[in-house]
This record gives structure tokens, sequence and C-alpha cells, in this order.
């Protein structure tokens, strides 16, 4: 299967060679995430297994086992508000029923699908009455927290730092992974003390998030996308709209405190002027502006809160960041601010799927297994892994795939 | 001279009793606060010994020594947009002059008026052109802390606590006072650790303050001022504006991390609909939620800074709050929430003159003394102390005055 055909044109080709194994949903406030697994054909082990076999042991170096499965983890996102369209994907690439080989045979259980968010339980109903699937919540937390570990355990080059226009992969020892705060930007934000494997707490988080950048955007804006105010905002000059220090102090820093005339004193203050109305400031400045408060906002909080457990780490996920280099930067250097050069932000390569890839590993346990069993394997693993070989880049709206192996464990 | 009088009429009476004996300025990105003294006639302790004196001493009950001055400490505000306001004001009122009774010399020495706040560096050139004084400058920071200070040993009644509409001033042991939080919610918001009388450290603070509030408010609504909006939010419900957990998880709490279904997810979170323009939204709806939004987020980095500290007091000033019902109850809320329950947010009467009144303690020193020394006593004292009698509620504005005496210590 054409990845990127996939994602411009939901309609299945109904020569694609591949067989869809597991679906796992995210549903949140503002956007629907969906993860899927897809077997390569010419990686297939069961049946073809010499030349599989040969491939797998080549692709996995040596490896402890043999691969049960070969093939590559996709993801794909919607607008909650746009649900029907992912319902539509949904049914037109047949993921509920294990992919296109599969038919609903009349009279069958329902076939249950893992799904995280708040819009699982909102789109419970909905999910049962267009595709017949039960979405099998798991907890929210539970899942990026398994998601991130994920990530930043087993694919090589997840974690990276960015400051300066600079992206640096971090290669993280795994024996030093924790414990770490996770920064999930969604509608709101979350942060979460994560200690090891199902070993977390939520500490804090913060109202003001990326449904606040795109809810106050939309008002201010004639924006008709979170991702043209972000586009927008990178054209702007904060500088039009806030009060900095400099605008206070005559021009002057306040060097006594540390505060440089750059530095913003109030976000929004310079809008308090008498003389001129929304119309006389640019949007592009407002993005910015908007989008520098709430980036700083959150570097801030999120430090504060390593700070107080001790935590080296800060990884940020999450939709709101979409690799956007400035959002990143700010962070950055919001952590470096308020921390004095001691913490360092962390970005995901995989931000905005960590509940998604979490909700799919949850089904370790029964749904890919059994899957497994009943299809493809003659004997029935006990526990699967994943070994992810290769990140294949999709299109530049952040949809892309992993191409792996999993392994009977 | 009668107070509301000046506040509704800066025209002097010239048939004024009172003698304005000493001035002090704050002027901050959105707000110009005068501090300015009057000695009432009939308490004057010079000339009229006699009478002074057993007036005094009925006053202060028998304490350590004699008034040398009994009179009032007033309090005025200026939009900054219109400093000219407040240079007419005080020029009107001769303020410059110490009062009615003093003209400018020709040929000598400026007058020098204790200061602070950006404006001071900003506007020095207008009150040196305009009045001919010499605008002396006083670190912020330094006169933020005496003035909170002073309010917090000096003042009966300054400090009080606000939750769920009732009001409870609380007594502060002198003893036990130190260290506390000082939040200056300005323009900006600065939060520093107070460990005594001129110890104190800037810790953090927040660019989202009350220049946010109505920055965002003027661009999102047609409030023609900082209270009109606020008026406007305590008519509105946040709840058509912001996303709340019972609107991701539909209707549900998402009690496992303790967040009800009324909590907000994400502040303007519901804004992000399709249909819906800025003009569907009500404007007091939007007032609200920009005003809970903005609270919250101080009342949560202050306590987190406050547990950093180990700081057990809260103290809320500035002029965003100007004794707002709502304002201060959701400080309250943000501090207990985060807290669980054991921090408590505290606020000051004349929470927006701190600095103002820093200013013009400062002049312990030179200013007040010597006018002091050359008008109106006959010895001269080496140190002043204030000890408040009465405050005098001005209009509802926030302006008033505190009825004292000082003593030469």
């Amino acid at each position: 299967m054409d990845l990127k055909k996939a994602q411009t044109d939901p309609i299945l080709d109904p020569n694609q060679s591949n067989y869809v194994y597991h679906l796992a949903l995210d549903i949140g406030g503002s956007l629907a995430k969906v993860v899927y697994f897809t077997k390569d054909d010419d990686h297939f082990v069961d049946g073809e297994e010499g030349l599989s076999h040969r491939k797998a042991l080549e692709k996995s170096n040596g490896s402890r086992q043999y691969p049960v499965l070969n093939g590559r983890l996709n993801f794909k996102k919607f607008e909650t508000s746009k649900i029907n369209d992912c319902v539509e994907f949904i049914k037109s690439m047949k993921l509920h029923f294990g992919g296109s080989q599969r038919q609903a045979i009349p009279g069958s259980q329902p076939i249950a699908v893992k799904a995280t968010g708040g819009g699982a339980y909102k789109y419970a109903d909905l999910f049962k009455e267009r595709l017949g699937i039960i979405l099998d919540k798991e907890d929210e937390m539970d899942c990026l927290v398994a998601g991130a570990n994920f990530l930043l355990e087993v694919v090589h080059q997840e974690a990276f730092t960015y400051m300066g226009d600079q992206k640096q992969f971090v290669q993280i020892d795994q024996n030093d992974l924790y414990p770490y705060l996770l920064v999930n930007i969604g509608s709101g934000v979350g942060m979460i003390k994560v200690e090891g494997e199902g070993k977390f707490e939520r500490v804090s988080g913060t109202s003001i998030g990326g449904g606040t950048f795109w809810g106050l955007g939309k008002l201010l804006t004639d924006c008709k996308s979170f991702d043209e105010l972000l586009d927008l905002s990178y054209r702007g000059n904060n500088r039009a709209v806030d009060m900095l220090v400099g605008d206070i102090y005559g021009g002057m820093d306040y060097s006594k405190i540390g505060l440089s005339s750059t530095a913003i004193a109030s976000s929004f203050g310079k809008a308090i002027s008498d003389n001129r109305e929304r119309e006389d400031y640019k949007p592009e400045d407002i993005a910015r502006s908007l989008l520098r408060m709430i980036s700083n906002n959150i570097g801030q909080i999120s430090y504060l809160n390593a700070l107080r457990f001790g935590l080296k780490r800060i990884f940020f996920g999450g939709f709101f960041i979409r690799r956007h280099p400035f959002t990143m930067d700010t962070l950055s250097v919001a952590v470096n601010f308020w921390s004095k050069g001691e913490a360092k932000a962390m970005f995901l390569r995989h931000e905005g799927f960590l509940g998604a890839v979490g909700a799919f590993m949850s089904s370790d346990k029964h749904g890919l297994k059994e899957l497994l069993a009943n299809q493809v394997v003659q004997r029935t693993p006990s526990k699967l892994s994943f070994a992810v070989d290769k990140i294949i880049h999709g299109q530049p709206d952040g949809d892309e795939s992993i191409e792996c192996s999993v392994y009977a464990a």
C-alpha cells in the first residue's frame, strides 16, 4: 500500500497487498489520532517462511528470535469536529475488520477496538452505530505514558532538542530514562511524572494549551485552521502587541532583576492602547504573540514541576507542537530561562501520537496477540515486542509510518 | 480638604486647610499611582502645641512619644496612557510644592519627588518640563516590598482572605510575617520572596497579567475600560467559551486524576468551533473566560513558587485585582486547588499602591524628614515612623485615605 496515497485518498486500493492487523484510536478535544499496523506482504512470515526468515534475520541483525510479523505502524490524524472523516477512513480502509481480507460476519460478536481520550466515551455510540465496533476504553494517562515509554525505549532518534534552529537527536540510555516529566500539549496540557512502566502520576497541568491558541486565534484572526494560524505566527512580530520591558522602562533593561529590554513584560499589554482597534494590529503579530504567550507559560510551569520533583528531563508531546520550529524554540528558551540553563526541553518525533500508540500497545495482551494467533502464526506467543527498523517520512503534516518487526518474546 | 472633592474635582479649594507635605509616584505600564500626605490642621503639632499634643496623646493612647504630624495618606490612580491627567492633578493640587502654601522660587533647585516603576524613567523629562520636578528614581522591587512590609506591619486589617464570597481579615503577628511570597499583578506579574525589611529576591513572574486581560479583552469586546471589562466578566459564564473536562468526556468527570466535569480542560477551547464566529459569543462570556484563565494561571504559578521556597503565605497585590470578588475568588480557588488546601491566597487592602507607598516610605531618610525639619517641627527627628489610626473609605474605584500619625522615633 502506498502510504501517501492512503493519506490523500482514503478509498482502499483493491490491489493493495497489505493486511491491516490492528487499530487503535486516541480521540482528544481537538484531534482524533489513529494508529494502525499494516503487514508487508513480502515480509510475511507465515507461509513463505524461507524468504521472510532470511529477510527478517538480515533486518534483526541476529537478534534473539525470529520476528512473527514485519510491517509498519501508520499514523493518521483527523479533526475531532470532523469525526465522521475518521469514521469514513476506518470504514473505507476496513481497518475495523483487520483489513480488506476480513468481512463482518453477520450475528458475530462486535469487534472491540482500543481507544483512549475523552472522545472514546463521547463517540462510543457513533462508532458502534456506524462501524459496528465497540470502543474498548483505555485510560488516557496510561496510554500517554505507555506510548511515550515505547517510543523513547524502542524508536531510534525519537527524542531531540531544539534551540536556535538547531535540532539535535539525543540517544537515551534506557537504563537512564526514568524518571522524567511528560508534558502533553493537546487542547489542554497535562504534566505527568513518569517513573517507569505503568508507574506514573499526573502532577500538574494547565488549561492554557493548544485549544487556547487555536480558540483565541480563531476569534482574533481570519485563519481557517490551526496550521494556518501557526504558519501566520511564523511571519509575525510579537513586539507590536506585547508590552516589553523596554516599553515600560523607556527602552532600558531592568538589569537588576535580569530582565532585558526585549523580555515580554505583559503579553498583549500593548493592545490596551486607546487609539488602536483590532483591525490596526496585524494578524501575524497577534498569532505570534499568542504562540509565545502560550509556549512560554507551558515551558515555565513544566520547569517548575520538574524542579519540584527533581526530574532532569522534560519531554514535550502532543499536537500543539506539530514540529513547528518556533514553538519548540520558545518552549526550549522558556525552560532554559526559568531553569537558568539547568534543564533542557526535549521533543518527541511522534509527539502527537503518544496516546494512540499507548492504546495500540495496550492490546499487546489480547488484541494483536489474538489476531496473530488466529491468522498469522501457528504458535501463540505469550508476549509480543516491537523492534523498529526505519521511520518512513510521510507528508509534511506529520503523518508518517514506522517500519517495524513484531517478535514473540 | 474634602478627599472626595479632590478626587472628583482636582482644582484645589483655596479655603482648604490642609498642607500637602509629601508625594510619591509609581508609574507602571498601565497605571500611574500617586500617594501623598496631607496634614490635618486641627492636629497641627507645631504652633498650637497644647491642643495638638492633647489630641495626639488621646489618639496615640499613651504611646512612647508625641506625634510630630497628624494627617492622612491619600491614594490616587491614573491611566498611564493619560499621564497628563496625573501631571495636571499634581499641578492643580500643587503637590510638587508641598501644597498650596508654597510656591516655586525662581532660580531655586528643582524639587525631587520619589518615583518608581518604569514610567519614572520613561516620563522623567515630561515631569521636569511640565512641573519642574525631578523624579528621584527608586527601584521598583525595593518599593513594592517596602510598601507591602509597611502596610502589613502597620495597618490594621490590611490583609484578608477571600473565598466563596467570604472576606476574612487576618491579623498577622509581625514576628511571624516573614518569609512570604509577594505576587504583584500589574500589567505583568512579578513574584518576590520576601524575607525581611530590604531582604528579598524576585524569584519568578509571568507575562500573563493585567495587561493581558485588558489587552485581549479590548481586542475581543467593545469595552472602553479595564473596569468595564471586569464588570462585564461578572455577568458572564465561561462554559460557553472554555472546553470543560465534561465536554471532552461526554459530560463525565475524569475522576481518576481528580478532574471534575466542570474543570476547565482548555481555556477558549470551545472557540475552535467551525460553525461560530466571534459575534456568536457573548462578550461577557469571553470576559469571564479571560479572567478565569489569567487568575487561575497566576494562582498556579504563585503556588508552585511558594512551594519551591517553602513560603506558607502568598500575598497578592497590584491593580489587576481591584477588590474584584470574582478575581480574588478565582485566585483563592487556584491556590487551594493546586496546593490541595495547604496554602492560602491573601490579599492586601491597598493592593494597587504597594510600590507608591514604598516610594513614599523611601524618603523617610530625606524627603519627609526635611520637610518636617524645615516647616513643621522645631527639632529634627532622626527617624520617622507612622501609626495608622483609621482607614477612610473613598469612592468605590479604590481611592481612599489612611488617617495616620507620624512619630519621631
